[in-house]
């Protein structure tokens, strides 16, 4: 049985939105089991919670501690050693569970993840990935979104190895199509960075390793160009809350329109349905549920003001992605492109392996 | 009088928009004048041509060539001499013009203005500005928006002093506020650069230079948190085009809604004012004209696909920033600030005044 661990007291309503989350995905998911974790005086104040502590295959997790929204990350690391985020990722660690779930604090989540699970051969710095919905009906995977600021092109091609295997478990495509943001679409376009990274991942499609587009350009994301966008994660922070903060002005802007006197109250009555209907396909609350993807165990960050059905795709994702062998996916494909990499190293700009900070920025703070 | 020169040939409809726009702005714009820089046979095929011909505001100025949108630069620079891009560029360096439009190739607009122009003393690199609707019901000016991919702190300081410049002189704002943009509110966020930018803004505000907001992120863009917004030309590139393609994929995705049968299409008559008050909201022609900072001359690129009523925008912000002396404006602000820049450049990352390329990125493609 694949078992998720979860983290009940991380995001903004811990255990009022995680418990509840948790009841729906067990009932649509016979096979799976749930660790709740978390601070057992707290839990038992959720309505809910004899239901779920009584549920066959739900085990209750105690931690005497919570990591919060802004402890930084040594006091999470160092100090807390019994939060509930920890203990969840100890059990990925442990062999309890296949994959741990998190609403918390992310820079907090990745330092601990980086710190228990380590991260895997051939990865030189874990990535957070996260899914947005694109023009083709689909979603767009776009790595990294905060982890690493300044990256080489081996690390923008070990996140498009990471990205191929993630989209290829979670969203059933053998072969995804992976491109690599850049300001223009030919290949002399970019910074140095890039353009050495365009060349690894010209060189990977050849080999096989990776089903490699081409560049493409901030639009393309939206447009569902290719499966897989891969950039450096200042750059996919940025155009992430960007569009974050487009998709939340637009929002207004139609309220405010729409309750701007009684005839447009009234039109906005009678085009209800469609205004609902266009609501639920732009509904980031279905995309929720980021991977850190380069350890060695699952572990899936949610939005930390996701609700009981934003949280539950999270669950569902990183059920999907044990399930599927995630894990073992990535280091097959990081394996079988490794003598890319060697050769490349070889060069005068081959990764130099330092240490870097564990994450620079919060991906989602704007939902 | 001031007069603005209008490359008539630039942008995907060429003397069809152009001359329209023209006569539009001369009519709402009695102290202003034109000089039309265009090919005579082919403005001769428009119908309005008569009219501005005869104009008494406007002069019409042969030009015998045309950059293309897919000319190379160096074709541009090197090849077609007189094109009409830089004919009408060479107006303002002989001071027979105030201002350039074109709606021709970002690139060779960019490499030509430099070349004919050369920037200010003071300024390392020039960069694109443009505006960007608000929730705040203004708009923000970002930049750089892909004239740089990589930035010194110097650069992006220089950056900060001339957009600054830009809004004082265009949205009448004596003192601007200004965001650094970075992946977290706070002072140690972001890459070295980053820090040290906001090092030389901090500094800069202290002295009255700069109304220096802090870092801002991605979504501040669209909140409206500041009145300019900076960063490196590959950051702005990806967020501004990321924002086009999402804005676009919303669009598609609120039409699909309405067309999807006859009830919800006859909920769009119903809805269709509110519709239509929210389409001019976030109408991006309105916010047409980007101008190129840092020259020693006012030149702004208009979006290649702009309308007659997005072209005539353009040339009102050309209007309004050689009106606002928006040069002179730039020059004391660069001036004032120098002794700044001259301390910040004894430090060990001082700007190297290395010679850059051009233009690395079409900032607008997508409308």
């Amino acid at each position: 049985m694949i078992r998720i661990a979860v983290d009940a007291m991380g995001g903004d309503f811990g255990p009022s939105v995680t418990v509840r989350a948790c009841l729906a995905f067990l009932d649509s998911h016979p096979e799976a089991g749930v660790v709740l974790v978390g601070q057992p005086d707290v839990l038992a104040t959720q309505a809910q919670f004899p239901r779920i502590q009584s549920h066959p295959r739900c085990q209750v997790l105690a931690a005497t501690e919570v990591v919060t929204m802004d402890d930084p990350i040594e006091v999470a690391l160092r100090r807390k050693k019994d939060s509930s985020m920890r203990v969840a990722i100890t059990q990925v660690k442990n062999g309890s569970a296949q994959a741990a779930v998190s609403a918390g604090n992310t820079g907090a989540l990745m330092a601990i993840a980086r710190y228990v699970l380590k991260t895997l051969e051939g990865i030189d710095r874990p990535a957070i990935a996260t899914q947005l919905p694109n023009a083709a009906g689909g979603a767009t995977t776009v790595l990294d979104l905060g982890a690493n600021i300044d990256c080489t092109e081996d690390h923008l091609f070990q996140f498009a190895v990471m990205g191929s295997a993630l989209v290829s478990a979670i969203a059933d495509k053998p072969s995804p199509t992976v491109g690599l943001l850049n300001i223009g679409e030919e290949a002399i376009k970019g910074s140095e960075i890039i353009k050495k990274a365009g060349e690894l991942l010209r060189s990977a499609a050849k080999s096989g390793d990776l089903n490699f587009h081409g560049n493409v350009e901030g639009n393309d994301i939206f447009k569902g160009v290719v499966d897989i966008v891969v950039c450096d994660g200042f750059v996919g922070n940025v155009a992430l809350k960007a569009s974050e903060g487009l998709a939340s002005m637009i929002g207004g802007f139609i309220k405010a329109e729409f309750s701007r006197n009684i005839f447009t109250k009234a039109a906005a009555i009678v085009a209800y349905p469609v205004l609902s209907a266009f609501k639920n396909r732009v509904d980031h609350r279905r995309y929720n549920g980021a991977a850190l993807l380069g350890l060695r165990g699952l572990v899936f960050k949610s939005h930390g003001s996701a609700d009981a059905f934003a949280f539950e795709r999270a669950l569902n994702r990183a059920y999907d992605a044990a399930r599927n062998n995630l894990l073992e996916r990535v280091q097959e494909r990081i394996a079988h492109a490794a003598p890319l990499l060697a050769k490349a190293a070889l060069g005068p700009a081959g990764a130099t392996g330092a240490e870097v900070p564990v994450v620079q920025a919060d991906p989602m703070p704007a939902h």
